[in-house]
Parts: C-alpha cells; sequence; structure tokens
C-alpha cells in the first residue's frame, strides 16, 4: 500500500488507485459524520454557514455604507464559491452521485448554492441563500448519542405519528377560516375601508384571528362584524387545544411504549405483561422460560 | 330486463320501470359515495366545488377590469346552474325527498345555491355561496377506511365527548369578558377616545384580549385600564390551559378505551388482555370460561 | 292550619304564625333552589338579569337619541327597584340575616344594586351594575343533577387542585415580566417614543407579549429592544406550556381517582386495591368482610 | 461564656471570641432562613426590596415634579446604601466569602447594588437595580415546608427534565424563525415600506408571528407576503401544542413516578404499595421481609 508513495513515476493502473483512495478518504470526511474526521469537517462546515448567515444578516442592514457593503460583497463571494467547490466534490466523490443530487440533503445543498446566480446579477433572489440554515439541521447526524439528539428523534417520532390527525385538524381550521373570510368580507367588506377588500384578504384575516396571532392590519368596523369575529375567536380557543392534545397524546403513547415491560413466552414468542404467570397464548408458564 | 330495449313501442309499465332503473342508478351515483361510481361522482363534484370557490375568491379582487370581471360572471352563472340542476336531481331520485331536503347535508346543498338570486340581482350577497365549502366536508364519507378518515372520527369523538365542559368553560369565559368589558368600558369610556365607546365594543375588546388574540385596534389608555387589562391578560393566560387539559384527557380516554378490553378469568378472576387464551394467573384455558 | 283564615279577627298569635308561614313559604322560594317553585322563581329572576344586562349594553351606545336613552333610564329604574325590593325580601325571610348579608351572594347581591345610587346622581359609576352577571353563576345550583353542572365541578375542583402551582407559576410570570420591563425601559426609554414612557407601562408591555397577546400599542423601535423582546416571546412560549401541563394533569388525576376502584377492610376501614386479597393494613381477608 | 461581659477590660483573645460570637450570630441571622431569627431578617429585607422596586417605579413615571423626583432620588440612595451594607456584611459574616460572591446569590445581590454607580452619575443605567427582583426568590428558602414550596419545586424538577425536548424545540423555532423571515425579506422588501427592512428585522417579524404574539408594527402587504404569513401562522400553530406536550408529559411523569414507590412481598413477591403492612396477595407480614 504504502510502496505506491516510494516510487516517482506512476503506472496508470496505481494512479487510478491512488486517486481512488482520496476519493474514498474524501468520502469518509464529507460524508461520514460518524467518524472522527467527518464529524469534524462537519463541525467547521456548521461555523461556515452559520458565520455566512450572519454575513447575510448584517448585509441586509439599510444603514450600511457603500464601502463596508463592498466588504461583504467580496465575503459572500468567497463563502459562496466555498460552498460551490464542496457540493461538487460531494458529487465527485460518491459512488452513486445521481442519488446524492436527488436526496434531500442534496436538494438543500444545491438549492444553498443556487442564489449566488442572483447575487451576480445583483438581484434580491440572492437572499434566498438563507435556506442554507436547512443544513444546520445535520447536526443531529453528528451527535447521534446525544441526550439532544435523541429528543430530538422522540420529538420527530411523535409529529410524524400525530400527521393524520393534524392534517384533519388543519383540513378544518383551513374550512373554516375560508368560511368565516367569505361572511366577514360580505359583512365588512371594501366599502368599510377596514382592510377586508377581497375574499383572500379576509381569509388570511381568518388565519391570523383563528390562530390567535392577530396582527391588527385588518380589523372589524362594523358592529355584526365584530359580534362575527367574537364567535370565531371564542371557537379558535376552543380549536387551539386540539394539536396541543393531539400531540400530548403522541408523546405519553411514544414515551410509555418504550417502558412498557414485558414477559417474552419461551414457547411462542408472545408477549406478555411482566407480571403474568402463564403465557397467555400457550399456557405455558412464564417463569420456567425465562430462567 | 334487457328485453325492454328491443321493443319500439313501450308499455306505460316497462316506462315506469326504465324511468325507476334510471332513478336507482343516478341514486346510487349522486348518494352511495362507497360504490366505484358514487365516488367517482363525489370527486368530480368536489373538484366543481374546489374552481368555484376559486373562482368566487378571484372574482372579489378589486384589481378586476370589468371585462375579466364579466367573464367569471358568466362562468359563475353556468357552475351555480349546473349545482341547481344537482340538487333537483338530489330532490328527484331519493325516495323521501323530504326527508333529504330537512337532511343536514340537504340543507347544506340549498344554502349553496340559494345565493344565486342575489346574484341576480347584482347584490354582495351572493358571497353567500362560500357556504358551499361546508359540502368539502364530505370528503370523509368517500374515503371511509382511510386513516384520515379514522382519525377525523377519533378526533370528533374527542371533542363531542368534551361539549359539556367547553360550554361550562365557555360560560365562564364570557361571563368573565362581560364583567371585564363592562369594568373597562367604566374607566376608560368615551371620552379617552380609545375606541371603548360601548359597553357591546368594551366586551369585544374583552373577548380580543382573553383569547389571546390582541388585534390592537382597542387598547387601553388610562394607568387603570392598563393595570385591569394586566390582570385580565394573566388570568386568561391561566384560563387558556383549560380547553386544552379537556381535549388532551378526552383524547387519552378515547385512545386507551379502545384498548381497555379485558377478559375475566373464569377460574381466579383475574384480569388478562382481551386477545389472551390462557389466564396468566392460574394457566386455565379463557375461552372454555367466557363461552 | 285553614281556619285562621275563616276567622274574621285574628289574635296577636295567629298574626305571627299567619307571618311566619308566609316568611317560611318566601324563604323556599328564594333560597331554595332544589324545590319547584325556588327552581321557577330562580329561572324568572335569571332571566330579569339578563335582560337588565341587555339594556344596560345597548343604554350605552353613543348612538342612541335621547328620547330612547330616556325610555332606557326609566326601564333601568324599575328593574333596579325589583331587585332592591328582592335584596330587602331576602333579608328578611332568611333567618340569620346578618349570615346572609355576609356570604358571598349576599356581598354579589349588594354590589349589583348598590351602583344604583350612582345612576340616581348621573354618574357612570352605574355601569357597576355589571357586577350582576356573577348572579348567573347561581344557574349551577339550580340544575344539580344536570351534565353541565357535574362538569362544572369537575372543572372548579381540577382548577382549585392545581390553584398553588398555578400561583407559583404566576409569582415567575409577574416575576419576568417586571424585570423584562424595566430592562425594555432602559433600552427603549421615553426619548425613543415608542410607548415605553415608565416602567409600570414597560411591565404592562411585558405582560401583554409574554402572554402572547400582542395588542402593538406599545412596540420596541431599538434594535437591541427587538432582540431582548424576540428573547421574551421565545421564553414566554414555552412558559405558556406550563399553566397547560398543569391543569391537564389535574384533570387526569381527578378522572381517574374517582374510577379507581378501591376495596376497604371491614376491619381497619383502610383502602386496599380492588384486586387485593388481604387488607394490606391489618392482614385480614378482604373477600370475607365484603360478603 | 456570659462572663466576658462582666469584664470592663477584654483581652485580645476575649475581644476575638466576642466578634466571632457576633459574626456566628450574624451569620444565622443572614443565611440561615430556617431558623426563626433568620426568617425574621429575610421577611424584612423582602419587605424593603418589594418597597424599594415600587420607589423605582414611581420615580420613573414622567408627570413626577422635580420637587417629588428630588424626595424619590433620596429614599434610593437610602435604600441603596442599606443593601450595600447588606452586602459586605454577608461577605464579611461568611466563613468562606470567596465561595458566597461567586455563588448565584452572592452575583445576584453584587448585581443589584452595582447600578448604585449609575444613579450617582445620574445616567438611566441605574435601572438596572430591578434585577434586584430576582432576589424575592428566595422566598421559597424560606417557606421550606410549605405547599407552594413543594410545588415549586416541582414545577422546576418538571422543566429541568424538560430542558432537552425545549432546546431541541427552541433549536427548530429559530431555524424556521430565521428561514421565514429571510424569505419574507425578499418577497416585501425595503421598498414596500411595511417594516421589513432588513434580515434581522423580518427574523423579529417571524418570531413575533410564529410566537402568536402578533403585535402589528410590521406586517405584510403583497399578496404572497400574506400567503406566505398564512402558511406560517397555520405552522406556528400546529408548533405550539409541542412545548405544551413536553411539559404536560414530564409532569404526568414527575407525578406517577413519586407514587409509584412500591413494596415487594418477600413471599409471594407481590407489589404492593409502599405504605402496605401486609402483602395483599398472600396476606404475610411485609415489614419482616424488607428488614
Amino acid at each position: 500500500m504504502s510502496s505506491s508513495k516510494s516510487k516517482v513515476k506512476l503506472t496508470k493502473e496505481q494512479k487510478r488507485q491512488v486517486r481512488e483512495r482520496f476519493k474514498r478518504r474524501l468520502y469518509i470526511t464529507m460524508f461520514e459524520a460518524k467518524t472522527p474526521v467527518g464529524r469534524k469537517f462537519d463541525l467547521y462546515l456548521m461555523g461556515l454557514i452559520i458565520f455566512s448567515l450572519f454575513i447575510l444578516m448584517i448585509e441586509s442592514l439599510p444603514s450600511l455604507t457603500p464601502t463596508t457593503r463592498y466588504v461583504f460583497y467580496i465575503i459572500e463571494w468567497v463563502l459562496s464559491s466555498i460552498f460551490v467547490i464542496e457540493y461538487l466534490l460531494r458529487i465527485y466523490v460518491s459512488s452513486k452521485p445521481i442519488k446524492y443530487i436527488l436526496s434531500v440533503w442534496g436538494i438543500i445543498d444545491l438549492l444553498s448554492i443556487l442564489p449566488i446566480f442572483f447575487l451576480a446579477f445583483y438581484s434580491k433572489m440572492h437572499y434566498f441563500r438563507i435556506i442554507r440554515i436547512l443544513r444546520l439541521v445535520r447536526i443531529f447526524k453528528i451527535f447521534r448519542v446525544n441526550k439532544f439528539t435523541q429528543e430530538a428523534y422522540s420529538l420527530y417520532h411523535s409529529l410524524v405519528a400525530s400527521i393524520y390527525k393534524i392534517s384533519v385538524f388543519m383540513f378544518f381550521v383551513i374550512l373554516l377560516s375560508v368560511l368565516m373570510g367569505g361572511l366577514m368580507y360580505i359583512f365588512e367588506g371594501r366599502e368599510n375601508d377596514a382592510g377586508f377588500n377581497s375574499v383572500p384578504e379576509s381569509i388570511y384575516w381568518a388565519i391570523v384571528t383563528v390562530t390567535t396571532v392577530g396582527f391588527g392590519d385588518i380589523t372589524p368596523t362594523t358592529d355584526f362584524g365584530k359580534f362575527l369575529a367574537s364567535i370565531m375567536m371564542l371557537l379558535g380557543y376552543a380549536i387551539i387545544a386540539v394539536p396541543t392534545g393531539i400531540v400530548s397524546l403522541e408523546m405519553f403513547k411514544y414515551q410509555y411504549k418504550e417502558k412498557k415491560d414485558v414477559a417474552t413466552c419461551g414457547y411462542c414468542k408472545a408477549t406478555n405483561p411482566i407480571d403474568a404467570t402463564y403465557c397467555n397464548q400457550c399456557g405455558s408458564k412464564l417463569n420456567e422460560e425465562t430462567e
């Protein structure tokens, strides 16, 4: 293995081998977050992403002088170039480049560098680089055995388990918002100059209200509109309880599913309550089998 | 059966039979969401409803040119005519038309087409067509075995089970809102020009506040008013916990009631899981005892 | 009994007896909500209270003409007189008048009629009559066996059980609000004209924010103020979970406490789990005792 | 012991002993909240802190006359001096002064008196004295056996137990806020004059929205911005359920962990309540087996 280094002139096959080894090592660095070198690489990368986000935020401040803006502009180009190189390297080193490109992470990586084209054309669209922040979620891939990661998984599981309930709930919230938005448009309308200028705008108001955000940019002015809004708010008040109940229940189920101690029957492998003496599927004694 | 088609001249009885068969087939199409043809009909209908809602929304935009508005006006008439024909057909094909007309779905169907009269008179009231959106709830009748429908039923059950608690809670929220609204009217009053112009308007403010919506169209200006509002908000903060607790508990009960079915052993009276074959305390067969 | 009516001239003793009987009957009518006549009286009274509240609300509308206002003024005097007579009668018929006057209901009854004096002096303070709405809580005394009343009791119990936790929680919410209000006053201050004119006003803003009401009458304008407000809102977001968790838990405990079947020992009266065979306090057999 | 008082001239050793005794007594008074004298001292101190907070609040009112302000100014100096003396005494009497100074309470005590320097320079920074309010948390040290203190501990425990979950949740809320803030900046931007002047300001808006506070100082004006905001609010509506579920679950676990202590029977190994004397399955004495 190490003999290839001692030779001055390398055969084609040896060159390929060196390249492969380099590619392999790069692959481990860039993709395998569990290895020490991969973790180090990912941490540096995250530092760079956070730094680039700070640059983006400061660069957007209206109080910047042209000179400072120019400095930030250059920093942005440097950072973006690094991310482009990183993306190309990732494609190069992966054994199945298409699979990487079409994976969720691959798409996020691509979307994070695409806005550079807008940067070149001085278009405001280059702020789409903020999508880069999604790459920070990779932190949970780095610290797998961490308490935070476990809890993240637990939260993720609870949310996935309640996805159907939440969807049904959202269906009704949107249905209610459209209905109430339409009614408010009829009673408040364009002529009252209260902001209910169209049905979509009234639906926007209804969503603002039912979610208890309540900006106040659009508010009812007629007596009946206020009455209708009051009913809607009280409804929203009861409705807000539903997603909470859903998630609480799923968390409870997830928590106690894990911990439900069971005794497995030695014969039929059926699960029994931990305090059972006989298997409830085949009637054989449990204690004996376990011992 | 098929012989009736071959004859040129049909007897009165045969005509009635053909009509009956046609009516029966239409009934299945329009009412029986579980049959393939019925499901297909309902899906097309829902597509039409969603399309008509989009037309309604766009038509309300103030930026439309008179020409575009005219086009939308014609589309609306076509769609409305379809829904009128559908409603009349539903009455025609159902064996008990009165029962259909007075059913919840029958009333919603009627309310969805009634606003056409306002459309004829150029009144803004024709936007009441938005009630049409309620017909989309029929989606849960189409996909009965679906996971979404099961969850919808579970949510529905939990809400129905907590209807008494929620009502009592709402009684106290409204009572508190009226009381606080009255007090705020006394201390803020008309003269402060802060929006507390009457007791009903102050109650509206109290509901906006206690539900944590907080539009900000009416806000206290006096020191004592702000103090009273602060107390009310802190109260509302504690109160918001109540409906959540109610719904969470009902969901929990619903979830674990389903699973709580137990089989009691005939010998030792120990409780076993419902799917157990042998008692887990004494090992005797459960099925025999139950029979 | 009925002989007293047949006599023209009554002795002093007989007069007293008649008076006592009349008083007793009135007492049952006015205080005993469970008797048919008492329930009827209370229902009429509640109707009158609700009517008087509607009068109060309408009377406060700024758009009333002087004539209408005058009519409402007279109605108010009539209603108020009825409530004064009712209050005096309640004192007259109760065997321990002082006890009634100092009871919670007695104080509410008194506070409901006191604002009449302000009515006489044309002071706005007469709107304090809105306290009358508290008398509607008596509805739960009338319908004792009702499902609503049971749920009201269950809610009441859960809230009372969590009163210590809620108090501790409120202590910290107020502490946080005062602290954040003070900090916001330092960084936003009077000079920014953003509404943070004094520490109490800043505390009012902090309460508006932490309870997620968010009127928007006072909002941070400086960058650091916005940063501080963001932290506070995220904190408030986590904090809002606490009262919900408290009440949910108490409801859960109340629900499952009721249903926890217990076996009481025949000797020592100690409560045992329902599946216990021997009392866990005195060791005597439970089954025998129960039978 | 008491003989030292009777002597006129004290030896050096005796002087030291008197000083030590005095120091010891002071230490008990100032640090040992459980002793009667310590509790009394702490209660007086808290009264003084609350009084000084009221002075601070009133002093900030813009409507004060110069004379009143001057009076408050003097009161502040007196109060501050007392707190300085108290702090110095605490350092003097504690056996390990450095440990006290670097403890959480020591730092809070120091921060509470430091703003006096700003007071001397007429700087607004002297309002940092509001940090003093944190010293009121000591109330839970005074009333240790109190029901409130127990509940405070229970709440504290539940929050600490859910700190990982809440952190993960906050990570995603902030990530979502930054992402949405960036997108809103692109679509609303500076030119619309709606307040989305920079990315940090848009992130501030996103936090205001996702936490359902909704001040309304910055609101979307473009159609696409309103659409994006609607999606964000609906997301936030589902998200708000998560911390509630977390805390509810932790409270549930804490509650039922406490009660889950069981005594296992030495003979039949059945689980009994911890306070049981006899096993409820076989009737044998539990205490003997445990010993």
